[in-house]
């Protein structure tokens, strides 16, 4: 029986535990596939490091990933460095050269996705990315397969760890966003510099290769509107609960009148919505389909092992085909539909005012609603003289028209300050 | 461009979502598939039955489903009559023949999908079924695929609607079962004929259908225990709640010591466990694996518009193999696990005694639990004279010990009834 031989890019947290994996799993992956799973190289950046503790030959490992890529005796190229470049031009030239390749690189896809999925259809090679998004959960294949038959009109994610946990733990204990990121850090949730977490750059790569799956799209990384949680204060997370509300970062993609709406920004969702309750690091994605209903997926969204699981899936899956003779199908994107600016995406906001304590501040105050057309849902009046607050939640309404009634009542003089301004998501 | 042409048996809830569906998303099936959908006939029992409504030639009915099997121009064939005869012959015959089949038939899965994959395998034909085993969750996909490169530990379901909606109903009003099947009853939410759901039944063919493919071996219907819920009573309900806890019909499919342990029982569970928030007639499945952790699936588990889209996405499938020239990976059951007997399933028990109010209860009690070597969490005692009441949570044990130790207690003369008798899952 012939193996099945891959290169493996990358051999840090992820890459170590996909060895790990195909050593312990051995004869079960044989019987999975078809046939065994032999590591014909490993690519890494340095070659000194000690690495005694994996079941490898040392021999294996090489600092010439191009070179072990084009290599005639690999079948399928596994990529878990990470980043634009040098990830693209491997992987380009692994998959004209025919080899299929198993990736996590949700930047790469996001930002270029169409590069890679030309190239495999010019070298007739699969291209999986399972571990791209929401690490171990079964969640591109089910998009790309299961739900093939229905019509998916939204699709909401807690889509980063890192920004969830720091979310949860402004909730539950009311710590504001820099004491909550130094925790995140200590516990190892955030990295040294946290920017790609924190400023919604990790989660909108994710919702871009969600949003080309969910619609049959090319959409990148450059059409996500996306907004981070630096600014949200313990005064929102207090505003929320106040509402029966928890704030989360959510990535959200939805189909609108023949066009395609991505955006990555925190909202305040009803404590009794399905990803309320999505805790700590966990990741979950709900998916809306005109028959299927409603959907979640729930687990966990990386780590070493959690991201390996998906990536051994998805060698299983490309392994399978391969022993066929077949390439899976390939990029469907022939819906082709175009991006709704943030400004038309319908949305809802939660504001709270400071404002002054007189006769005819709410009827100033709805007069600027009104100019913009935006309708308003609940009106909450609290506090006197110098604590007197005005707590807004309007109806849906075009970003935009939201978006200029917050700066016409910035400017307005029974408006002391603008104490915070949230999106709202779900039923309130 | 060929079509591709589709033969439909049964044309109820499900099978007239299914002709729907096909029709209103003709162009997108066509795009996804890579050829149009044709429907060649649909077999129907009767007739002469109105079916103006829907969008089809009235010729295509034909009350022969063998013939329309066996018809020379017919690729795909799609079952949603259920039962095990006579779709058992239909869908025997078109696999033999190589057409590929897509069905819902969970009760024929569970008894004899062995003799199906037999005749997929000769007759070199794809065999789908989502659909069969909660509803519109994409949830088979993915444990026959994404998680091929991980080791499924263990599976934990709510996959019969109508019992988590009664059981949700007797949680929230204290209503006692009979009470709660009755509003099910008037809300369509149970058939006039219950029993195939709560006693079990119809979770034990989908837990057979999971159980089959998580551990790579054939699991029948006859191979799982089965307890329906006709016996818990509202004062279970209200046990489960004084411990923290809610009560759900839970299909537990897990792989111990080389053996596969599949079991379907009312189980108390925290109100912090994910499926504990699983309400009305959602499904969900929460799934274990050694890499990935935990993992949970939630959507519709019934209805004929999530079935529908099951079934349409196992069609897209099918129609692009077909079109390949492949055929997806056959039936895995090469581990061929042994099934452990439930009296070796290792489970936890709370149990409620009304017992005498007098010195030395305690101590007869544990003697019966040590003698069986079952250790004992937690035990509290409320109530004095006629109402003292002992309730005590197990530590995990053998099924058989505990179930020796409760008839032990039973007989025991300072235990004057046991009042409620339930197995426990998760963290309490």
């Amino acid at each position: 029986m012939k193996s099945l031989r891959l290169a493996l890019l990358g051999c840090g947290t992820v890459g170590s535990e996909v060895v790990r994996l195909l050593h312990e799993q051995a004869s079960d992956l044989t019987a999975r596939i078809g046939a065994p799973v032999e590591l014909a190289g490993i690519a890494v950046r340095r070659s000194g490091r000690d690495r005694g503790d994996l079941p490898v030959d040392p021999a294996l490992f090489t600092t010439d990933a191009l070179g072990l890529v084009k290599r005639d005796d690999v079948d399928v190229v596994v990529e878990v460095v990470g980043g634009i470049e040098p990830a693209r031009t491997w992987l380009v030239e692994a998959l004209k050269r025919g080899k299929s390749v198993v990736t996590a690189n949700k930047a790469l896809l996001a930002e270029d996705g169409g590069t890679l999925h030309d190239a495999a259809t010019e070298g007739g090679a699969d291209l999986y990315y399972e571990a791209s998004v929401a690490g171990a959960i079964p969640l591109l294949r089910p998009l790309r397969e299961s739900l093939h038959g229905d019509r998916i009109t939204r699709v909401t994610g807690i889509v980063n760890g890192t920004t969830n946990f720091i979310l949860s733990a402004m909730d539950a204990t009311g710590a504001g966003f820099t004491e909550a990121l130094e925790e995140a850090t200590a516990l190892g949730y955030a990295e040294a510099d946290p920017t790609a977490d924190v400023e919604g750059f990790d989660a909108a790569a994710k919702a871009a290769i969600l949003a080309s799956l969910a619609f049959h799209s090319r959409v990148s990384a450059a059409d996500v509107y996306r907004e981070g949680i630096t600014e949200v204060t313990a005064a929102d997370v207090a505003s929320a609960k106040e509402m029966g509300c928890t704030i989360k970062l959510l990535c959200i993609a939805s189909q609108i009148a023949g066009s395609v709406s991505v955006r990555v920004h925190p909202a305040m969702i009803p404590r009794s919505h399905p990803l309320a309750s999505v805790g700590d690091a966990f990741n979950a994605v709900f998916v809306e389909a005109e028959a299927a209903g409603q959907l979640m997926f729930y687990g966990r969204g990386a780590g070493g092992a959690p991201t390996a699981s998906a990536v051994l899936g998805d060698i299983v899956a490309v392994g399978r085909n391969r022993l066929a003779g077949v390439r899976a199908a390939s990029e469907s994107a022939y819906a082709d539909l175009p991006i709704r600016p943030m400004g038309e995406a319908v949305t809802r906001y939660h504001i709270s005012l400071d404002v002054a304590d007189r006769a005819g501040v709410l009827a100033a105050v709805a007069g600027v609603f009104a100019k913009h057309d935006v309708s308003i849902a609940t009106v909450r009046q609290s506090g006197r003289g110098d604590e007197a607050v005005l707590v807004i939640v309007t109806h849906g309404a075009p970003d935009a028209a939201l978006a200029a009634t917050v700066r016409e009542l910035q400017a307005l003089d029974v408006v002391r300050a603008i104490a915070s301004v949230l999106r709202v998501e779900g039923a309130v």
